[in-house]
């Protein structure tokens, strides 16, 4: 029998340069979260199915997740998202945590998606969330971490926007200034859901259908508005956007957060939800969407019978994250090339495999190791009996920027021919003066990345 | 309804004094396997169940997987290990690939088992590989890197053994020496898998019902031998123990590893290991027992329809791994206590809920979150409108090292009032001398790091 190559549907295989690039975006973000005073946790890759029934819509539970029974006839769920975990943690502790609390976690998901651009049925995501206060300054927060997040990788103000509503005035909007009934107003939201993925024409002759066409008429006054003070009088009179005002005020003139403004179409989640929501919008010209969004729900915790705790987060994917990244070419070349610049990678080629060659490699490599000290990097050893061209293009191909050459006269002089992949030179060293040898190596990387470096400051 | 608090049996809720441990000891790998040139790899948490029964024993496929059926028929498991994935990985870029090629990973698995001390149904496991590379020095650099893996956390002689054994030679001693055949080797096999968990007595009688009573009294002659030269003369003569009594010696003479020896009762799913293998054993009188092991597996990239590649390693796993470290006292207090020494966490606290207030705090946080630089740490604010008392005691149950306090003051003098947690102290700074501010909170950390260590020292 012949087992398949390729990876399950809709997940990846990361192999050592995809992994670089992960581990950038990663631990960029852990960061700027612990900068901000968030501690990491992690949850189990399995939760019962409840979890989920009783707080996501009924779609996700029963076409995009990962169920099955396990052999004790437990109904499981493979993650689908973390927020269900992450709540009842804090249920399980709730007296013991101190309040508010801070929490971030990195981990990976799968929903049952039809694999296409940008999903995946395996994903992996930032979660952070702050427990236990309910106030604006905690959203706040979350939307200058937001925003840190992108800016922490060098994006700028005109790559994106981020968009704020608030369930609260949506409820408003709908239910008194549209007087539509629960039915109407969920059906209405699941339209708005998709504005802008339908044709004008379509979205406004299916909204119709919904809400009728005086009703349509006072939501097109609304649809596009982006200052809040430009909301109908009746709306901002009756309070309920003062948080929100209040909220973007404070983003604005406070945080320095310019590219923030009010969007009566996002929902997000809707029953989810329970007050302040947002999401960071790519403006790339050619690509503007959503990359990842949060908010405040503050009915989760009490759902595992303890008393309720308010909580407001936020959840960046991966996939989108470097896709932004790569749009706005803020991917730096080090990542892309698969190394940082200044790491340094040895191989060592024995010439021959006699005990006393392979005895003095080995000796030499040990030596190495510790002498790096504080430089990043490796040393490794081409054991096998090939030609020394085939093992020299092997460490070549495996990113090698110095190979050490160990034949017969370097084991007889207790010397070391070394190769800089980078220039071809070569050099020989006492095995006494490795450490010079590491220095040089050091400085050699240094050089030219500085005149690398230079080079683009004059470009 | 009510949700359940606790995790999912067999699985953990880390929270974040957990991932303070588990992050130090997964870093520790990392930074061991890189300077061995090993690079990262991941692979998904699914694969089809064929790859999992082509290569294991019965009893993993069948009853220790969670195997599903995904809802487009396909049969699926969650990874129990990741053995199959990257033999699956290297397999399909057999051409590309820098051969040897040298990959690790730090992933999570999950095994139908009955939750028992040391036991997990989810775990979490580091694997390294070396691929391409059949000769003694690759397995030599398997068991170097086991060992420094634990001599990287302070390990020392006496803690821990490494037995090895050879596939090539078990089969010499069950079929040549003791005349068995197939089913009698596998079953005396499985046998002597247990050796060290059954009463001798038992095990001599169960063992004399698979082998007869002859083959017992010559297998008796070998169970207990340590030093290889000690098989008997006819074994030896064979040549079949050339490999090994090689291997040992390589890393007693070259490596400085004194503390391995040979152990002809080291099985480890036989049929999977093709030569070597090997077991770390903790050598804690109280405690005895595998931590981790690994081996040679040339087979397994073969089965995925290209050109077979020999490959070597091993697989520590995170609970094994931190019981050992526990038991003999290696974890260093910063981690117990959750903080790296030189951290410093600063929680401003807000006296009031005043617009200025609050903007002054927010102004004070962004300025000591740029100025803290190199430091590392975080600066979160207590946004919450309780007592100042209580926001005093839920910073500090929060590990904050320095509280800022916000009053009136503060606010129309530009000024802080910084108080450090461990000596009770309280310091007025001006806004412009923030920079001040973190260098003195870093030397005072610094202090009485310094004296904590000269108290160690002098003990």
């Amino acid at each position: 029998m012949t087992l398949k190559l390729s990876s399950y549907k809709g997940t990846r295989d990361l192999y050592p340069s995809d992994m670089v690039l992960r581990r950038y975006v990663f631990d960029g973000w852990r960061a700027v979260m612990e900068c901000y005073g968030y501690k990491e946790y992690m949850a189990p890759m399995l939760e019962p199915i409840d979890v989920y029934a009783a707080k996501s819509g009924e779609e996700i539970v029963s076409e995009q997740t990962y169920s099955f029974t396990d052999r004790g006839g437990r109904q499981m769920v493979i993650r689908p998202e973390m927020t269900p975990s992450v709540a009842r943690m804090v249920a399980a502790r709730r007296q013991e945590m101190p309040m508010p609390t801070r929490l971030y976690s990195i981990a990976n998901f799968m929903r049952y998606e039809r694999p296409q651009h940008g999903r995946e049925r395996e994903f992996w995501q930032l979660n952070f969330d702050l427990f236990g206060d309910d106030g604006i300054y905690a959203d706040a927060e979350t939307i200058e971490i937001a925003d840190k997040l992108l800016r922490y990788f060098g994006a700028s103000d005109e790559m994106f926007t981020i968009r704020i509503g608030d369930r609260r005035l949506t409820d408003y909007i709908m239910k008194q200034y549209l007087g539509l009934n629960d039915d109407e107003a969920g059906r209405a939201i699941k339209l708005l859901d998709k504005f802008s993925k339908m044709p004008r024409e379509k979205f406004d002759a299916s909204m119709a259908e919904v809400i009728g066409d005086e009703a349509l008429i006072k939501l097109n006054a609304i649809i596009e508005v982006k200052d809040i003070d430009a909301l109908p009088k009746e709306v901002l009179d009756s309070g309920v956007a003062d948080n929100l005002r209040q909220l973007i005020a404070i983003l604005r003139d406070e945080r320095g957060i310019k590219n923030v403004h009010y969007d009566p179409k996002l929902m997000r989640g809707f029953d989810y939800y329970t007050g302040t929501v947002f999401e960071v919008f790519d403006e790339n010209p050619e690509n503007r969407r959503s990359l990842f969004g949060g908010g405040r729900y503050d009915g989760l915790v009490g759902l595992f019978g303890v008393e309720p705790l308010p909580v407001v987060g936020a959840a960046p994917g991966e996939t989108m994250f470097i896709e932004f990244l790569r749009a706005h070419n803020l991917i730096p070349d080090w990542v892309k090339n698969g190394k940082y610049y200044l790491d340094i990678d040895y191989r060592i080629i024995p010439l021959g495999e006699g005990a006393d060659t392979m005895k003095y490699a080995s000796e030499v490599a040990r030596e190495l190791r510790t002498l790096m000290g504080g430089q990043k990097g490796s040393v490794s050893i081409d054991y096998t009996s090939r030609k020394s061209g085939a093992k020299t293009k092997a460490a070549i191909k495996a990113t090698a920027d110095f190979i050490i050459y160990i034949g017969g006269d370097e084991v007889r002089n207790r010397t070391l021919t070394v190769k800089n992949v980078a220039t071809g030179e070569q050099t020989s060293y006492e095995f006494d003066s490795i450490e010079q040898m590491a220095r040089d190596a050091f400085q050699s990387k240094a050089d030219r990345y500085a005149a690398k470096f230079n080079d683009v400051e004059e470009a």
